[in-house]
């Protein structure tokens, strides 16, 4: 067991408590795994790099995606948009804020060459609009295929289709897409019901291409119905998946790896409280160690083990599970190492928060979505941040 | 009710879709309650600023407290202290790291002139040790008095006793600290029984000055038994309490306030479901609108409004309060607008997340704890941040 625990040297961590090693190779391997899928139906592999790459960082991955041979990018919003087209100015990428064009922010998407996600019939007028004065520009309409939230409806598709020559007449739609809103369950009948909805609205509209599926719809559907001109993969680029059980393939790569010191050990008998609000009575003697990450470092309090809504969330320790018990601190998470020789935890000083032993998307299962992933991703000065290759290249590492 | 919602100029968002303003002067004016409750019992007032001050950020909030007589500083990491050790590099400063002193940590604190928070006999052992070869240093001794999580328990305190002069023989211990683990609700019963282990400890132990009271514990308790020789009030400072019907005083001020941009306004039916899962249903025909700040930004997605587990969050804008509907995603919240007449909605294009209308006590008392302002408020590129005199100058605010 011991092989899979990454040997962090102190000088790592420095003056940080915390050490975090994102694995790019591993997006980018990802990233091939999704595009094999594309591949098969003819299609555009995308990628959605909202969110800082949802923690991993966009500075670091898209130069790598795009040496891939990646073209085609999602953000959310400007601010991510203009980031990006200053780490890749070529005029060979498309760049696609999901988040649409918000009030007040067309000069931006000219200035930075982005392309909104039209979201509503008043965006595609103000863009439409802007280009008239401004010259012509490109977009992606959105449909909202009863998901009810991003998206023109059924009433505004309708106004559209009625007057789509005039209220496109100076910008190229490039494709229409939506999104699905029930994949994750075993009962895929949601998202066919949304694609009967899409078929009724593109029967309606002029024909341009279509992008629906996403990282959980691109594994989960049947790909030659769902994956039509392109795919958009987010998540999966990162090693997240539907649930634990639906990885994107066997092949898939973990990219995220997270260690936090270890501050004290100490043991309390059976039947004792711990921590705040004593919502967790101990089953036995048992050892407890201080571990120094907590929720303002992004490891979330709702991931806390308390009686009356145990969570099952566990760090790891050379070789030995360690489970997280009380309610999570700002700065400290307790974990019970009853099980662990005291040799261990002299020798190691530090714990395992993600990584090979930890699966983001058990966390992201117990904690119902990947949020957890951004929050201890974030860029944060308490962090000491390595690439793996950095990693690697400044200690000498030989792997686990 | 107008009044009260801030206006915030197109040019304040830029390029970002959220605009954060911090008040500075809020925190000072907050530290001054918490100073007249200490100065009524002679008690030395400390400052808590971990976490970035919850999120307030330390670069501005260390200086206006200094200027304001504040010299015991608790921050809770090595990385902190660094960085507080920089910002005010002053002889008549105390930093104290309430996380205690980590592995291979002692160089730095020696370098920054920082003193640990000793939470166990390893560390005493240590930091002696360190101070015996490299000059006499200074430190706390954090007693862990049954909250079972940093602290030495009653076996360590014992040793401890016994051995006083020589683990100590190297270091000036300047307080004992403890901790409440139980203060937020209305039976203070464990805090009294805490005092009484306390007392306990005490009694073995050399006459050391006492620090006990944080924030909720200096509000809700009687400041004569429990102020000691220095309070430690952090939350407190950026507006925070045990629960939004216990203030600091009616005179505590909010600290931060985050504004969002709206994306799109639509109408759907009765009956609909709202967002991923289909987890919230309309109860009426509904107008939304979709607000562009979601959990990457920091807004938990344990905040979501959904049928099985209504929390009853909500946003504001001009004078009327619209309630979070459905779950909320990495970039975009959903509000019910259907009570907000649609000249307004023209009128304005951001809502208020946090601020006057939405008190953070209300969305801590919902998610269980203060988590979210120091999610919302990190170092985030994606937010346009302002210290409130800044905002004020750039834009001539005349208030609200």
């Amino acid at each position: 067991m011991m092989q899979n625990f990454r040997l962090i040297p102190d000088e790592a961590f420095g003056i940080k408590a915390i050490v975090r090693i994102r694995d790019i190779d591993a997006i980018v391997h990802n990233f091939r795994l999704f595009k094999a899928k594309a591949d098969q139906t003819n299609t555009i592999c995308a990628a959605v790099l909202k969110g800082d790459v949802y923690g991993l960082q966009i500075k670091d991955v898209a130069p790598a995606l795009y040496e891939e041979g990646a073209r085609y990018f999602f953000i959310e919003e400007l601010g991510e948009g203009v980031e990006l087209r200053g780490i890749l100015p070529y005029d060979d990428i498309h760049i696609y804020a999901l988040g649409g064009l918000l009030h007040d922010e067309e000069r931006y998407f000219k200035e930075y060459r982005l392309k909104p996600c039209l979201n509503s019939l008043e965006q595609i007028k103000r863009w439409n609009a802007y280009c008239k004065d401004h010259g012509r520009g490109s977009a992606i309409i959105h449909l909202d295929t009863h998901m009810n939230r991003l998206g023109l409806l059924d009433d505004e598709v309708q106004i559209l289709s009625e007057n789509y020559k005039e209220l496109t007449s100076d910008i190229n739609i490039e494709f229409f897409i939506s999104h699905f809103y029930d994949i994750k369950g075993s009962d895929p009948s949601n998202c066919y019901r949304q694609l009967e909805v899409l078929d009724g609205y593109r029967a309606k509209l002029p024909d341009v291409p279509v992008s629906f599926a996403c990282t959980d719809s691109v594994i989960l559907l049947d790909n030659k119905v769902f994956n039509f001109d392109m795919i958009r993969p987010g998540i999966g680029l990162v090693g997240g998946a539907p649930n634990a059980a639906s990885p994107i393939s066997p092949d898939a790569r973990h990219t995220m790896e997270v260690y936090a010191k270890i501050s004290q050990v100490k043991t309390v008998k059976k039947g004792q409280t711990i921590g705040y609000g004593g919502a967790y009575s101990t089953k036995k003697d048992t050892r407890l160690a201080l571990v120094h990450i907590g929720y303002k470092h992004g490891y979330l309090r709702l991931l806390s083990e308390i009686d009356t809504n145990p969570k099952g969330v566990y760090m790891f320790i050379a070789g030995y599970k360690i489970p997280v018990i009380g309610k999570i601190s700002s700065g400290a998470t307790t974990v019970d190492v009853t099980d662990v020789p005291e040799k261990i935890l002299e020798q190691y000083h530090y714990a395992e928060v993600i990584g090979p032993n930890v699966d983001i998307k058990i966390l992201a299962d117990i904690s119902g979505c990947y949020d957890i992933l951004g929050a201890l991703g974030g860029i944060n000065s308490r962090i000491a941040d390595y690439t793996l290759e950095d990693f690697n290249t400044r200690f000498h590492n030989t792997g686990f």
